[in-house]
This record gives structure tokens, C-alpha cells and sequence, in this order.
């Protein structure tokens, strides 16, 4: 996208200060600028760099007064990061790179594809599936039978969604995601081997959930393994099988929810935390990076850490002492010694 | 699979009560149920959904004494989860969505595939691959060369086994596994760079192992890194360069082990673990999820927590003292003043 | 590879001693050795199997006396492990099993494609994209639209570079990594849902780094997220966006690094790491396995342990308390109760 200072100016309700003919092919950092580049200057500590600056477009807020003579043209608005987040928008929507039906997919005769859904070269698409209008599944993905992929929802190279699950509406599944992957689950045998659970359940991710690269989601053993609404896992996450993830929970890079745990809503939980399986964690739960939730959570709203994990302040106290355990030790040794000294000159 | 209450109730060797006629098509839980589908009432517990589920057939134990009215039709079985297990079976056989040798798949000439091999859809099978009989090779999988594959091994979409590794009989990888990537071994240079050493070894997994969506297994320096019999490996997880999983070992998502360990057989190992390399791992071990283990375990059979890991019953007692560390320190400190006014009062 | 021992010793710089005709065309480990192979005695703790193996060639020292006959032919050198590292490399440079441009690949006619690249069957080189001289892109690869490969870069199967994404000269690759996926970044809606921030960074990996089987680097949300020179990412490794890892720094499996981190150079970071978002890491850091670390840290050089992380010896030390709590606790009650019952004694 190449555009227009004047343009942007007023694409984003704002007044250009200098020449509005400069074009801006892409944002930048005003620390790195580049000529051709728009940038902006958010926050007062960064003001010295917009007197340096190589980027040929600034976004200032309304009020801001140079004080050194600047280079860059400027275009004032209101609200400086709102301005920023509409622009990304507008830099970031380009093509999804790919449209239509590749020669080169297999697309099933037997499955359903809506109105401009757009399949990449080595995608397939097996029977019984039904991809929603205008989604979007990139090269390599793999979409198994019945699987029900909703309107606008974008697929990433590489993805594999297996038989029978479902992915809702403006979802986004980066690259190599696998959902429906089978649970772990084995019967211990006489014989201390194990015999396979089958797993004859599903995965279902409702609407406008986002899924990290990697990820995985394990298909439940009968009934469903659910994702509801809104929510966003990051990269390397595991979900084991017949979780449920509540509406609007976030969950950092490499977590791992061991099966038939519940988690609820608006809950925010930190990168490689682990949770044991068959728990309920209640609405809006906060837990730190790397805690261990070893049973259920049943009040809501609080901040857990630890592994073990037990709530968040306890830790911070019981950790910093931690941090003095020799001198503590030391301390308790040197007292019991005086103790025992003066007990015996006591008794002498 | 569509199938009569009567011809179920023949195969799980029970008998029918209401209509013999009605069709089930798949298994649910009691408690969701769903015309066409049937349930079990395994656990009294759940006795109550008995009298509400709208699943059409429920399977039973022999005794059971219904107290109010049904719906459903009753199979009595002799061994409820028994019979379960063989419903989930029996359900779960379905067909592998892949069958014959897809033209657009790439088997090489000088690849050896045996009868009723499946390749899928953008597969491929490189010079000197063995594939075994009935072995079940999904689409978008990638086989290197020399690579062997043993009889009825399912290799899921995604799937890549590099060069010269074997994989045995009645295996399960699950999607986008990788095997035979090489080691992270790195000789460090005078310059303080790193020289990469060459890995020219390869993977063994033995017969009836399943390996769980997006693992990784490293392939030995010399050698083989080796994954024995039954072994069960979850989702996410690392095996490093020339370990060795002993038969019948489970690990849970998530974890790590480092080049060069040995796991004994038998063990049970959680979520989240980390292995130091170079260790030896004694037969029978438990590990609690989250732990590290920074040396070798001779003794077999133990369970172990914590990282560092100690043995379980002295970490939980350990943590339970770390919850009250606060506690303890400001106990200490009283007692220390409280010591020192009456050494004070003593020597007045 | 087939050589005879003649020829070896030529190559390595050394004597043969015994059949200087004898063949092997792979390394093996001297206790398991093997008909045709070459093994290596560098350390004489393992002398013992000298004269048991069955390897058909034997590479020891110059100055190695033999107490007992030998079967396998003698090839003596100055430097043992020096010989071992030069004959992995002879063994371990076969040809990278893919070689011109797969007809069955779909290389866009807007990409470039430099002198002696290979690109497998299933691989995408999208538009605008350019492959230096010798790049091997191995088949089921996708490279998206502007991605720069640099000359002699291995890319394993199943690896995915998202659009604009640059990757240096002489890097490795290894199975299904991602490179480019999007940042977690997602602002905070009145209605408590989540808007996702749009990236439109790239991700700039330097020449001579080598990524392991399934790890994730994210794009930055402006700028770049940037692998400098040297530096070595082993399997399942979750790199942020706008994350940056100096040059030579060696991270283990699994290591999480939130956005906008910066790591310094010549690191050793150990597996199943998380590093905080935002925070400065400090040249020459030295990070234990499954440490958190959750704030920056300024001085160079020092080691690092627990979570969250304090210094190394610290730890250690604190750690070694840690499992004497109980006893520490019972020792603290008992010196409580002595003191009271002197105090109470004083009394009276």
C-alpha cells in the first residue's frame, strides 16, 4: 500500500503539517524511521528521536509543540494511538495471497465450499467438509472429514483439522496448528502394557477465537473438547482432550491443560503453565507464568503462582524468604546453640 | 455406523430392554445424550441423568433397578465399562479416509511398498523406504530415504520421518510429529562460535508406540536414539539426541529430555518434565508433572516432584513448610528478641 | 559412502595398520561397532572394547599400545576426536536427497531463484520471494510472498517462512519450524473481549543460525524480530515478537521468550526456560534448565536458577534448605516450646 500523507490525514480525521504530497509505503518505529516509512510519537519520552527521525510521515497528537525545527511531515490527530491502531489495520490488511480454488488443492467433491472461499496449492478439503463463505484456507493445510470451517475463518499453512471438528466463524489458526489430534488416554493392561483409548469426540472452537502457531487440541473421548468463544491461545499451547476453554480466556505460549479440565471465562493465564487434569477453575482467574495448578480454582477473580501454585501474594512473601533460607537456617542454628548455652548455665 | 439396539446388544453379549429396533449411530455422555446416540450410566452418581438423558439406547449393569420411568432403551451388561471400551472400539473402527496409492502422491520407484499400503494425497516415500503391510500413510506426510515403517503403522497429515529412521509395527503418529531431526549438538569455537557436529545416526520407535501431535524426537549423534516398545509419548513433547524411553514408559505432554538419557520401562511420567542428559532413569519411575530431574534415579519404583526433583512425600511436606515460610520467619525473629530480652534481663 | 581404510588414513591425515583394503561406509560406536563400519577409541576407559568390537576400522591415537590382539584394522592419528569430527562431517555430507527445482513444486514466475537451488515436490516459493544460490528448500515447504533465503540455507520439510520474513546464508532449518506467525497482541474491548493487533513486522533471522524441529518466531508488530548471527534454537522453542537474541547466544528445547525481550550475546540458556516480556538480558548469561526469569538482568556473565530465577549459588543453597523445611520447622516448634517452658520455669 502506497498512499498519501492528505490521504492518510484523512483516512484517520486528522490535519497534515508540511508536505501532504509524501507517500508512506509502511509503519515504523520512530527510532528507526526509514524514508517512505509513518511513525509516531505516542509518548513524551521518545519526543527526542522525532528531531532525528528518517521517517517521512509523523503522527503527533493535536497539542504537541516541536521545540527543535523537524523534518517529517506531520499529521495531527486526537488520539495518537487509536490513529496507530487504525493504521496497522489499513498497513496490515493486504491479500491474504491466496484466492480461489487452487488446480492444484484437492477439494472433495462431496464437500461444501461457500461463496468466495479461497483453498491454496497442496490444501485438501475431504468429503462431508464445509467451509463457510469467504473463508480462507492457505497452501498445505489439511481439512478432514465433516469438518465445518466457518465464514472468514483463515487457516495458516500447514494447519490440519481432523474428521468431524468444528472451527467457527472469524477464527484464525496460525501455521502447523493441529486440531483433533486423538487424547491420551490407555487402560492399563494385566500385563502392565496399554490398550488405546478410542477417541470418538471432537474438537469445537466457536466464533472469533485465535490459536497460536503449533498448537494443539486433542479430540475428546466421546462429547467434545470446546473452545468457546473469543478466545485466544498463543503459540505451543497443548490442550488435552474434553477441556473446555471459557469464553474470552487468553492463554500465553506453551501452557499445557491436561484432559477434562475446565477453565472458565476472562481468565488470564501466563506461558508454560501447566494444569492437572478433571479441574474447574473459576471466571476470570489470573495465574503466572510457569505456576502448576494442581486442583480446582473455585473462586473467581484471583492471581495464582507457584508450583504448586497457591495465590499469588502468598508466593511473592513465601519467595522472598526463600531467597534468605540459609541466613534463616543459619539464624535458627546460632539461637538453638545460645539456647542450649545458657539452659546449661542455668543449670551449672 | 448405523446400527439396532438388538444387533449391539448381541455384540456386547447383553440384552435389551424397550425397543430392539431403535438406531444408534454413535456414542454420547449421559448427561448431553441426543436422539440416536447411546449413553451409559456407569457410576450411580450419575444415576439422576438416567431419567432425563434423550439419548435413545443406555447401557446398563445387569443389576441396576431404574426408580423411575425411562426413556431410553436398556442394554444390560455384565461389565459396563467394559462394554463401553468395546462400543468406543467398535465406533471408533471407522475406515482411515485413505486408501490405495494416490496419484498425487510421490512414491519413489526405489521405495518398497507392501500390500494394502495407503499412501495419501501429497505424500511422499523416498528412495529405499520400506513400507510395511496395511501401513497407513496420510496425506502431506513425508517419508525419507532408507526409512522404514512397519506393518499397519498409521502416520498421520503432517507427519515428516527423515532419512534412515524405523518405525515398528502397530504404531499411531499423530499429526505434524517429527522424527529424526538432528541433535543440538554444537562444538564451541576459540572465537566463541559454535561448530555444528554432525548427526549420522538415526530413530528407532519400536512396535505398538503412539506419539502424539507436533513431538519431536532427535536423531542420534552415532547410533540411535530409541523409543521401545509400547512406549506412549503425548503431544509438544522433546526427546533429544540418542535417548533412550524404555518399553511400556508413558510421558505426558510437554516434556523434555535431554541427549544421551536413558528412561527405564515402566515409568510414569507427567506434564512439563525436564530430564537432564546423560542421566539414567530406574525402571518404574514416577514423576509429578512440572518436576526436574538434574541426575540419575537408581532406585525403581520411586515417585518424585520438584525442581530439582526429591522424592514426592518429601517435596509435598517441603511445600507444605514453604506456604508458611512468612510465618516461620517472623517466628524466629520473635523468638530471637523475645531470647535476647530475657539473656538481657538475665544479666542484669 | 563406501572408502577403504587406505583411503580414510589418507584423508585424515594417518596410518593404517592391518588391511589397508578393508571398506566401511558408516561410523558406529566402538561397543557396538559392526561389519563395514569405522569406530574410534579417544578415551581408554572404553579400551576394553578395542579388542572386542566388530567395527572393521579403528581410529586411535598415534601413540596407543594394544595389550591384547585386534581384529579390526588400525588407523593411528595425531587427534582423535579431531579425525571423529572430520569423518562425521565426510559421512554425514550426502547429498541433501532433493536437487533442481520439483516439477511438482510451484515456484511463482514473480519469485527468484538463484543458481544451484533445489526445491522439493509440494514446496510453494510465492511471489516476490528470492532463494539465494545452493538454497535447499526440501519438499512440502512454504515460503511466502517476499521471504528472502539466503545462499546455501537448509529448509527441512514442512517448514512454513510467512510473508516478508528474511532468513541469512547458511542457516538450518529444521522440520515444520514457523517463521513469521503472528505476535500474541490483542487490546483489551470495554466489553472485556479481545482486538486483535494487527502485525505487520517480519522476522529477520542472520546467517549460520540453525532452528529446531517445530519452534515458532513470531513476527514483530512493527520492526523485526530479529535471530542474530550464530545463534542456535533447539526443538519447540517459542520465540516472541519483537524479540531479539544475540548473536551466538545457544538456547535448549522448549524455552519460551515473551515479546519484545532482548537476550544478549554468547548466552547458554537452558531448556524449558521463560523469559518475561520486555525485559534486557545481559551478554554471557548462563540460565539453568526450567528457570523463569522475570525481570532484566544488567550484569554480565552471571548464572542463573529457579523460578523466578535468582543467582545460581543462591539457589543452590536455598534450594538445599528448602528440602530440611520440615525439620527446620520442627526444630524452630521445639526450641519455641523449650524457650516457654524456661521462661515459664524463670517465673515461677
Amino acid at each position: 500500500m502506497q498512499i498519501t500523507a492528505q490521504a492518510l490525514a484523512h483516512f484517520l480525521g486528522g490535519t497534515v503539517e508540511g508536505n501532504p504530497e509524501v507517500t508512506v509505503n509502511r509503519p515504523s518505529k520512530i527510532e528507526e524511521g526509514g524514508e517512505g516509512s509513518i511513525s509516531f510519537l505516542g509518548n513524551l519520552k521518545y519526543e527526542k528521536y522525532a528531531y532525528t527521525t528518517t521517517a517521512s510521515v509523523l503522527l503527533v497528537s493535536q497539542d504537541f509543540e516541536p521545540r527543535e525545527p523537524l523534518s517529517a511531515t506531520l499529521i495531527r490527530v486526537e488520539d495518537v494511538y487509536g490513529a496507530v491502531g487504525q493504521l496497522l489495520q489499513q498497513f496490515g490488511a493486504q491479500e491474504a495471497g491466496v484466492s480461489g480454488i487452487s488446480e492444484r488443492a484437492v477439494v472433495s467433491p462431496q464437500a461444501s465450499v461457500a461463496e468466495g472461499v479461497a483453498v491454496g496449492d497442496f490444501a485438501i478439503v475431504s468429503e462431508g467438509a464445509m467451509l463457510g463463505p469467504a473463508a480462507v484456507v492457505h497452501p498445505q493445510v489439511f481439512i478432514g472429514r465433516n469438518v465445518k470451517i466457518g465464514a472468514r475463518t483463515v487457516l495458516y499453512p500447514g494447519v490440519r483439522i481432523l474428521d468431524n471438528c468444528i472451527i467457527g466463524e472469524d477464527c484464525i489458526l496460525h501455521a502447523n496448528v493441529v486440531i483433533g489430534s486423538d487424547g491420551f488416554g490407555f487402560a492399563p493392561q494385566e500385563d502392565r502394557s496399554y490398550q488405546k483409548i478410542v477417541h470418538v469426540g471432537n474438537v469445537i472452537v466457536e466464533d472469533r477465537v485465535e490459536i497460536g502457531a503449533q498448537t494443539t487440541v486433542d479430540r475428546a473421548t466421546m462429547g467434545s473438547t470446546i473452545i468457546r468463544e473469543g478466545v485466544k491461545l498463543d503459540n505451543l499451547i497443548q490442550i488435552g482432550h474434553n477441556v473446555e476453554i471459557g469464553a474470552h480466556t487468553v492463554i500465553a505460549a506453551q501452557t499445557g491443560v491436561a484432559g477434562s479440565t475446565k477453565i472458565g471465562r476472562y481468565c488470564r493465564i501466563g506461558g508454560q503453565v501447566g494444569f492437572v487434569g478433571h479441574a474447574e477453575i473459576a471466571d476470570g482467574t489470573q495465574i503466572q507464568a510457569q505456576s502448576g495448578i494442581a486442583a480446582s480454582i473455585t473462586e473467581p477473580g484471583k492471581a495464582w503462582f507457584g508450583s504448586p501454585a497457591i495465590p499469588y501474594r502468598d508466593f511473592i512473601r513465601a519467595h522472598s524468604v526463600f531467597k534468605k533460607l540459609p541466613d534463616l537456617y543459619r539464624s535458627l542454628s546460632r539461637l538453638q546453640r545460645a539456647f542450649d548455652a545458657a539452659e546449661k548455665k542455668g543449670r551449672d
